[in-house]
């Protein structure tokens, strides 16, 4: 494949690129993004100091996307992910129409995923996300744009702080899991693992569902979509530089520790 | 008894007092200012933008707590009580340096009605706080310092939203409790509450420990502490006024269930 051929939606091929996120979570973007060695030098960004932003209103995570927008000013990025789901599902038009290069979001990479995946529309699909990200309504509306038929939306937010306290088996899980499911009378098909810290649960919410589910993630969507686009960017050095609002060096701890050990 | 001979450390008596939160949680204090009908106006202020604190750095803490004290400049407030343990663990010498009203915080006033109501040295203190609070260790030393000497200090920070999602019993609770205290030998004789969010789960962490300790409660060991100094303000006409960073409405909606439930 040519690069000069394919249409970039930037103007020129994306070296250094911005990876915003809430907190730690777009770490799980991050990790697909360096194993797929798609880029030079990535930024990342947290927003530790309000982190979590899937309990807060639309106009504040609005706000707190354009401010991120400023951080991001400073190091001369060519492309910017918001790997928060949170942001993608609120903030995109806005950082849209106030950045100079382009912004990704997560969540239409997801759906493209899923249909690619899974396109009998008879599928039944369970979003999962925090309470702003399902109460935004863009997963449902873009499934139901596509045809999909049997979609449930489920904020479940109490998965964060569990995974963030490092819990991702056992008994709290099983419990909050059954909380959250319970009342489900049929598996389904795939789950759309709508907020950055999910993956880390993904295997204990598939055993959940007897092993059946395909699980959508959305580091590995957004990698699949950029490559589809051909965007990648230099020889892939995979520099990494993480930046954060508070206590950044327990952000670069718990990069360290996510990605090392998935590399 | 006679206001006018009473040492106060305001140079009036206090009819309008601020009660500043990191979120929803300094409702419990509230609530039981409301009951004892202390003050003539509260003016509350629920930081929800940027809710929880209990995770974050002790700088930045700091600096919401200052950012904070802006905020009820604009009120003429006489006197200011920091409903959250965190705050209250970490910010309160440089509030009270900035500020023309005095502050107070919980901590002390929670040491201190444990002490009235359990002066044996040698019982066993449990304190349950954020990650935060904890770290801090304010809680460990005060009681150290008054002799205590079985304590344990313990974050249980993932009751927080546990709170939040309105759940205070069954089985993703008794799990979470299990997580935090399985491994205790003995079950305490005394458990401080040492964040706000916590006394609406006392009654199951009381069960938890076969319905034996004491708990303590930061709602009430203020009252308590500011009615054994004597400051009592107005004539109780317990006006409430509520304000928040990020959706005010939803705080007003918690303040009616919870306030409303409990009067």
């Amino acid at each position: 494949m040519n690069p000069s051929k394919i249409q970039h939606p930037t103007s020129k091929i994306p070296r250094r690129i911005g990876v915003f996120d809430s907190g730690a979570g777009g770490l799980t973007v991050v990790r697909s993004l360096l194993e797929h060695r798609l880029f030079d030098e990535i930024v990342y960004y947290g927003d530790t100091a309000r982190v979590p932003y899937g309990t807060k209103d639309a106009n504040t995570i609005i706000r707190y996307g354009l401010e991120a927008l400023e951080f991001f000013n400073n190091f001369d990025v060519d492309l910017l992910i918001t790997a928060c789901n949170t942001v993608s599902a609120h903030a995109l038009p806005e950082m849209r129409a106030k950045s100079a290069y382009p912004v990704y979001g997560v969540i239409e990479p997801g759906i493209l995923a899923l249909r690619r995946a899974l396109p009998d529309t008879d599928a039944r699909i369970l979003i999962i996300a925090t309470r702003a990200t399902v109460a935004s309504g863009r997963y449902q509306r873009e499934l139901e744009a596509l045809g999909y038929r049997r979609v449930t939306a489920r904020q479940t937010g109490m998965l964060v702080p569990v995974v963030e306290e490092g819990i991702v088996e056992g008994p709290v899980l099983e419990a909050m899991l059954e909380h959250y499911f319970g009342d489900l009378e049929e598996p389904p098909d795939a789950v759309i693992l709508g907020c950055t810290h999910f993956p880390l649960v993904a295997e204990a919410i598939r055993e959940y569902f007897g092993g059946r589910p395909l699980m959508i993630h959305s580091g590995e969507a957004i990698v699949e979509h950029l490559e589809a686009e051909g965007i990648r960017g230099g020889g892939g050095a995979n520099g990494l530089k993480i930046f954060a609002s508070d206590n950044v060096e327990g952000l670069r701890a718990i990069a360290k520790r996510w990605l090392d050990d998935g590399l």
